[in-house]
């Protein structure tokens, strides 16, 4: 039997390679909380089988991590009884769709896809990809629809991996007859993607620039004091630049007041605003955010696997349904 | 924990694509009979999953010839009380074996393989391969090493797809730094490739010129009758051929008594056999073969789904153990 229910249902996730940033704040997780306030049905994973395509060799990572992605998702104030956090590995209906739907998805089709190609590029993989790898967009297509997802929250980069599981539902559908899977729409994200402290576009552990949601206060300070600004801006009476500048990009994204944010650019570009001065702003519009995201971290006493296990067993059983749909609508035989 | 029993372990399988017929019996069937008077533990299994990797738009043929093949076992004399015979979509923990395999098998690797290719020209998939149809060597790793099998009957033609899982086993157990997985040895079968009554290569449902095991006296007498042999022994005084001629590649692969069939081969090509005289001794020597099975398939009245579920228990457990060794090997978190 197959509802489609008209409650919108959201998949979001995180590949849980380490701690989560700030980053990851300003560009989904604050998105997520206000799914989670306007009533969505909201289903959040903790993608491990997709960070193991192209971990193999360096499990330990995925494992340390996900606990530390836990906390981050209840520091920040996703509800566990109002959003579903489960782990990808954990439902293994997710693996028994992504085996069906290869069925349905050719190898050419896979290496067009530009998110592929560019993450190629990106892990110079060239031609030695683990199958793996290559198939994992057909593996977020089983998350999604598994859910029976109707939006799924992304940005730009990621549009041609929601084009591919509304390929997947249409052609369950017409297998099926009768609609099954509802066609997931993306919700494009206003992408605030934050550079690294260091002025690298990426912020990431491994590169060590990134601000973490767990960090703590003497932390945020240092990080913010040795913050890339304006290489040029040597004296404070020198004009100094706001673009590039790392220190205004955080301050765009997290300072509420944002007609101070012009007034402080304003007086940096004219000259004789320090770069003491606006990363001193910073920190306080920093702490703004995260002091409340650490004491909840600190007032949770919940043990991160309970969470995993209870998500992880509601996650299965709405997945179970899907793929029993799945398998009536395309005709497999079930015992 | 990880227990490498000494007994012998033979996993088998068919994909479910029709009624079994003749050129199975003779080629693995047989086989399979003497592992299991042998003492091996064997596990048969109905490789649904990897049928829909090249008939995802006709799952129909799939679903009923199951039942099918599972009559045709019991009535060969598979015994469920010593053979474990199992449905692979009824079994995740495979699926979930192929994911984790599948981040360690590159997509060239699976392009080189020998019979992949073979099979791509043989359906004309050419650049439309399914991606679940390119994968399905790394799909076979994970069936054959979920149940720890030391052994797997194959053709010649499959030995590349027991190297893939034989490479699984060691990169699974060099990243456990013990032994996981025993690494499978391929058992060559005598290949006896029956032709197709009409003298085609290949007999299948399909071309409609396979004799199945469920077969009536009739419907075998009939096909027999209607047996290429050979086009130019016009009249009975003639010189036959025998090279070609199905009733004597038939006569080859079941006439117990060789010596007779050597006697029957001198006469046609010196001319003065008949083709009635020796399609009525291909019938009598396939009656022999046919008649237990026919006997066996009266008197069976176990429920073809009681077989599967209990069978698909069975090989459950034992492939979740793998799955829990496998990942603990890797390092993969578990809840």
């Amino acid at each position: 039997m197959s509802t489609i229910n008209s409650a919108p249902i959201a998949l979001t996730g995180d590949r849980p390679t380490g701690p989560l940033h700030l980053g990851h704040y300003a560009g989904s997780l604050q998105q997520r909380l206000r799914l989670q306030d306007e009533g969505y049905r909201c289903f959040v994973m903790i993608a491990d089988m997709q960070a193991y395509t192209d971990n193999a060799d360096n499990t330990a990572k995925i494992r340390d991590a996900i606990p530390q992605v836990v906390s981050d998702y209840l520091a920040i104030g996703l509800d566990p009884s109002r959003t579903t956090i489960f782990l990808q590995s954990a439902v293994p209906e997710l693996a028994e769709l992504t085996m069906l739907y290869m069925n349905f998805i050719t190898v050419s089709r896979l290496e067009r896809n530009p998110t592929i190609r560019d993450e190629l590029k990106l892990r110079e993989f060239e031609r030695d990809i683990p199958s793996g790898f290559l198939c994992y967009p057909v593996s977020q297509a089983a998350d999604i629809t598994a859910f029976k997802a109707t939006c799924v929250p992304v940005g730009g980069d990621q549009l041609p991996m929601i084009e591919l599981a509304q390929e997947v539902a249409r052609k369950i559908n017409r297998a099926g007859g009768r609609e099954i899977l509802p066609t997931p729409k993306s919700l494009l994200s206003k992408v605030t993607r934050l550079p690294g402290i260091d002025g690298k576009a990426k912020a990431s552990k491994s590169l060590g620039n990134a601000i973490f949601l767990s960090d703590s206060q003497k932390e945020v300070k240092d990080k913010v004091m040795a913050m890339y600004t304006d290489p040029n801006h040597i004296r404070v009476s020198d004009p100094g630049q706001v673009e590039g500048n790392v220190v205004f990009s955080y301050l765009d994204a997290f300072e509420n007041d944002q007609e101070k944010v012009e007034d402080l650019k304003r007086r940096y570009r004219a000259g004789g605003l320090g770069d003491v001065t606006i990363k001193k702003e910073l920190i306080s519009s920093l702490e703004r955010v995260m002091m409340p995201i650490r004491d909840q971290r600190a007032a949770n006493d919940a043990d991160y696997k309970d969470i995993i296990r209870q998500g992880s067993q509601e996650a299965r059983e709405v997945a179970a349904q899907t793929l029993a749909d799945v398998k009536d609508a395309l005709g497999v035989f079930s015992i």
